[in-house]
């Protein structure tokens, strides 16, 4: 059997990283980059460079796309003739962005599927690393052998296109508040002279707990029974004080106001002896 | 060998989670709440009911209190006499406070340990559950194998007092963050109709993903090079917009605007090429 051959158009650290999994699984791969010198590695691991996006698309019947953003996608193919062609592009992006970007690709005559790396660059190609698309589904059968060389956990969630930023942005937007909440804790211990890697032991436990207990969070949620909490709103009203008194430390803590003033809120609907969950029904707008 | 008697003070859901480890593991138990029926079900497993805070100090070489905040720990032990006692508070609390809370217990003669219990009520007493103290290391010595009935993974951090709540909110500052965003992610989905249970298997690999890149990003802060970024400044920025527009799925994003705020000036700064940990040196204050 002769493997597919793909285009990868778009070759930052993840456009590079896919392309480098096609590479070594022995798919002809064909790379584009508006800066051309950008799949010069690429090139030398035996990619063949497109000199325009329309031959880069015209190379092969499957082309991915990792732009910055939808927008971006759109100016960089533009050029390209798409009839007939599969595109599955593989970039953040709103639901909303979704949607105008899977209207304009059909448009195009594209047959299009929307997906999203749920990894750095560097777990590209492993066995465990989850990427999910959504949208025409004959393409995501045609390809999902190829698409599996990206990561061994492939999935497509629906038919509607946008679903995959929808789950995207629900999965991944916990990624940054995690993140900072993290920096904000090796900031307050470089006050004191202590490093970032003595939280680690710490970090890794309390995340796993964090895992642990989602679940009960979303059962709550889509029973809507916030009544029998594990940690109540209350309890997380009384630890905003101490989050804020952080600020003595010598670390910045005005990004977490608005999280503080949306537990305020819920103690003040008379949520306070509730699960904290019931944000999300603050959270939901009507 | 006899077990230690133990007092413990504060009979919220942690409180009584602690006292119920205590009786499970045979150590004569004495319990007192400013409301006397919380100790009820306790004292029908085998509690001492302490009249007051006083006679329950009394009660016990050692004593934990377990009360929302340090200001109403002291308030409960106001009336006691604690010259010669043990005393270990389990309560959220900035550093600030635990600093407060130290003196006010040793010019009261106590021999004081601050403590932070990294999970909730229900996983306390299960072998890998985690506990750390700072503070006087000589009542640490002496009970640690009482202290350890709460959690197997029991550590103390410091002589410093304020150790065990610097980490506690340098790790925990990370949960609020990170639920919001999980709420925020199961409002989207609501919109859809969509449960957030089914965001369970993605959010779970999600947050092993955070867990599996801490120690790179531990790395660059205290290294503070930040010039090999798994994931850049101007990424993170990009998807700021994508957060934004979730607002067009029916979701409150409001809390995350001063995040990408701090993204922002960081790009602004020049960092929007470097990595997303650099966000660090704008959360320090000089």
């Amino acid at each position: 059997m002769t493997n597919t051959p793909v285009t990868v158009v778009g070759l930052g650290s993840m456009g590079s990283a896919l392309a480098g999994a096609f590479l070594a699984a022995g798919h002809p791969t064909t790379v584009w980059n508006r800066t051309a010198s950008k799949a010069d590695s690429l090139v030398a691991r035996g990619a063949s460079r497109a000199g325009t996006a329309d031959e880069a698309v015209r190379a092969s019947p499957l082309t991915i796309a990792c732009l910055t953003t939808y927008e971006d996608t759109r100016a960089a193919l533009e050029p390209a003739s798409l009839t007939g062609r599969a595109l599955v592009t593989l970039n953040s992006g709103s639901p909303a962005g979704a949607r105008r970007m899977a209207e304009w690709a059909t448009s195009r005559g594209a047959r299009f599927l929307d997906g999203a790396v749920k990894n750095i660059p560097s777990a590209v190609g492993a066995p465990d690393t989850l990427l999910y698309y959504s949208g025409d589904k004959a393409v995501f059968d045609e390809h999902v052998d190829t698409l599996r060389v990206l990561g061994g956990d492939t999935v497509h969630l629906g038919d509607e296109a946008d679903l995959a930023a929808l789950y995207e942005i629900a999965v991944g937007g916990t990624l940054l508040p995690a993140l900072v909440g993290f920096f904000q804790g090796a900031a307050a211990l470089r006050s004191r002279g202590l490093e970032a890697e003595t939280l680690l032991p710490y970090a890794t436990k309390w995340f796993e707990m964090i895992i642990s207990v989602l679940p009960m969070y979303a059962k709550e949620i889509d029973s809507r029974d916030y009544s029998d909490p594990a940690a109540s709103v209350d309890i997380f009203h009384a630890g905003a004080v101490a989050d804020l008194e952080l600020a003595e430390e010598g670390v910045d803590v005005d990004w977490q106001r608005p999280m503080h003033d949306l537990v305020r809120r819920a103690a003040e609907a008379g949520h306070g002896d509730r699960s904290i969950a019931v944000l999300t029904e603050l959270l939901s707008r009507p």
